[in-house]
């Protein structure tokens, strides 16, 4: 289309629909804390993709559910070779955690797709590409790990056949769960040629700051990794303590020094350089009167400097070796993925940043510290991040929430950044 | 019966029988790795069951279960108001625990009681009293907490309906899984004047100073908490370190410190004074990428000395507000229950002791550290332990072994202790 055709009366945000698609998404899976728990792949999971799956038939768009389950409602404009625009999150959640976090961008991406299928039907330019939302399958880890599961299959850094084989801690794997919900799918979608998320901040900045649209531009780096301290099932009792070979024991060294690398690491800075975190584990036996043969734990260590996470990967090596010590135990790192500091597409940066000056707002530039979809997909299209604040900067549990008009202002700014971006195509 | 009766020809121990036995049992949740996986009231604990059941009824002993599913083999000899002695042990086992711990005394007993009714059948005195075999109800506490749990109801230190309410950590009580393999029985059985239990030795005392018998004279007192660490679920990233209240910090401090408590108890002694450990953690949401909000921990404390004990336990709140206070999370002792130490019957011992030595032996005299369904019992009957050695002290592990001959000489003490008891009421 023209530039004369893009300034023509553009689409406009259904409000009403967008919040009762929040709220009906919200009650699947709903906890009594006012939460939400649909992990991946689970029945709730099934029960929200059949929801989202029927919306898409009623408002015309074409389904694609891609082998892994992303699960993609398509809108043709153009024809299947042209270029198309993607924008999504995910609907997966953590254990009871909140029911904005993915949810949310998946809501706006269905509504800003249907109010330019509504602004095309009533006369607007049509694009000269197609456009897609996508609900990303596995974005939370928190019942399949790695994180960012589906995402980083479509961008190719992650086999679909590695990702079929994760078992959460029951042993099932992410391929017969999805088989069993209905959503291990033959579908294929190409490489958008942008990619576009809406998601509530996981983090104070924007809520501190009193604004209500942040665009991020870089992420920060992680390692992580699981560690596996074997000792040796026995006793607790008769057992004599010199004897001891006390895989609990070696882990809580190493929980303890985990915390340690970024308190040290942190020691009179104003702000965190280094994050750390042990959030799962795994314990066997688990009998109260049995020495613990093996522990597993989930660990991570996130920073924005490539220097300050290498030393603390290296240091955690060392601790390790010295708990394993302590505690008479093996220590071997089972598994370990680093996922580099990098930055998001800075033309899309500034789009979305003019595009939410347009709607009289002063914009942040925002570090984001928690993985989005949008890391996985930046290593094959250009992509970006939009924010809305999180009332206290609340992430990952059930009294995560957004004030209303900020979820209506975010929306507003995806659909007109997409809009922009059939305008620039066109 | 006369002091005469008593020296005609008695009961003869069939060892091939005792054998088969110990063999059949085992095979009933037997591991990959040569151990036992049968965990109390599980579909595996009602297999055992049902095998002893057949054979209470096949050798003629009539079976009795209690409403905590203690199962009780009868042997009648005098009226049902005559006194009567109690032998057994349990059939529940640890996760992937020992082939003989607990198993080897009901076996024991099941054979003791039938060569004292074929020895009766042949023409020896008929005893004034009855006697009987007994499986205890999850003695181990693997899978319900407290352990000892059947015989302290028994006794009447636990009542019945706290026992039916205990939980697994899934949530099923012992109520329903008793039900379930058709063990939650309306029987009763009053005090027995006398509870001899053979058992292998729960320690390295025996196999290190080369003897095949010892005779426990006391048992450790034991304090055993449950602690719960309470802090925020929280996402791992964005949360500024400053933030975090660590459920999953507080209790690795807690953990290092219930080491460090018996560490220091123990310096410069030659054996320890103190044992400590923790066997058993449960960890919400237990998601990779979220501040732990929730671990319960289950801790002991073990000491032959009530002012060690006593000591502990005082340094263990201390340390928790401690652990409380760096992690920024509450911590609360949700239960906590205590064993004092304490002696089994002098004449018992001294009786067990007497037939040891008339088989040649030189028996040791022991303490046990672990817990027994004997120290239950002895709150309401005289009450004994007799123990043969395990190699390498190996217990709560499948490699648990005892030597051949070494079950071969417990049981001929344990069939010759129980004749001679009946020889004292007769």
């Amino acid at each position: 289309m023209s530039a004369a055709a893009a300034r023509a009366p553009g689409p406009e945000l259904d409000v009403a629909a967008l919040q009762a698609m929040l709220a009906e998404q919200a009650r699947i899976g709903a906890t009594p804390e006012g939460g939400l728990h649909r992990l991946a792949a689970s029945p709730q999971d099934g029960e929200v993709r059949d929801w989202l799956s029927r919306w898409f038939r009623d408002r015309g768009l074409r389904e694609v559910v891609d082998p892994v389950g992303n699960q993609f409602g398509v809108l043709e404009f153009a024809g299947p070779r042209a270029p198309w625009l993607l924008t999504g999150s995910h609907l997966d959640s953590q254990p009871n955690g909140g029911a904005l976090d993915g949810c949310y961008g998946v809501v706006a991406s269905c509504q800003a797709l249907d109010a330019i299928r509504a602004a095309i039907d009533r006369g607007a330019p049509r694009p000269r590409c197609n456009l897609a939302a996508v609900n990303w399958t596995n974005e939370e880890g928190a019942r399949f790990q790695p994180s960012i599961l589906g995402s980083s299959v479509f961008a190719g850094s992650i086999d679909a056949a590695y990702a079929h084989a994760c078992a959460d801690a029951g042993g099932v794997t992410l391929a017969d769960e999805l088989e069993r919900i209905g959503y291990r799918g033959a579908g294929a979608m190409p490489a958008p040629v942008a990619y576009v998320e809406l998601h509530v901040e996981c983090g104070p900045e924007l809520d501190d700051a009193g604004l209500a649209i942040g665009v991020v531009e870089r992420w920060w780096g992680a390692v992580k990794l699981t560690v596996e301290l074997t000792g040796r099932q026995a006793h607790t009792g008769p057992t004599a303590m010199a004897q001891r070979r006390d895989a609990l024991y070696g882990a809580a060294l190493t929980v303890e020094a985990v915390r340690r690398l970024a308190d040290d690491a942190n020691a009179g800075t104003a702000s965190d350089r280094l994050r750390s975190s042990v959030g799962r584990i795994e314990l066997e036996p688990n009998s109260p009167n049995v020495v613990p043969s093996r522990v597993a734990l989930w660990v991570e260590l996130r920073s924005p400097h490539s220097d300050v996470l290498e030393r603390a990967r290296q240091a955690l090596g060392e601790e390790l070796k010295r708990a394993a010590a302590a505690a008479a135990v093996g220590a071997t790192v089972v598994s370990e993925s680093l996922r580099s500091a990098g930055a998001f597409d800075a033309g899309l940066v500034e789009l979305a940043e003019a595009t939410a000056r347009e709607r009289g707002h002063a914009p942040a530039r925002l570090e984001t510290i928690a993985a989005h979809d949008a890391i996985a997909i930046a290593s094959v299209a250009p992509s970006v991040v939009i924010n809305v604040p999180s009332i206290g900067g609340v992430c990952h549990h059930p009294d995560e929430a957004t004030r209303p008009e900020d979820l209506i202002e975010g929306a507003h700014i995806l659909l007109t950044t997409l809009w922009q971006l059939c305008a620039k195509i066109g």
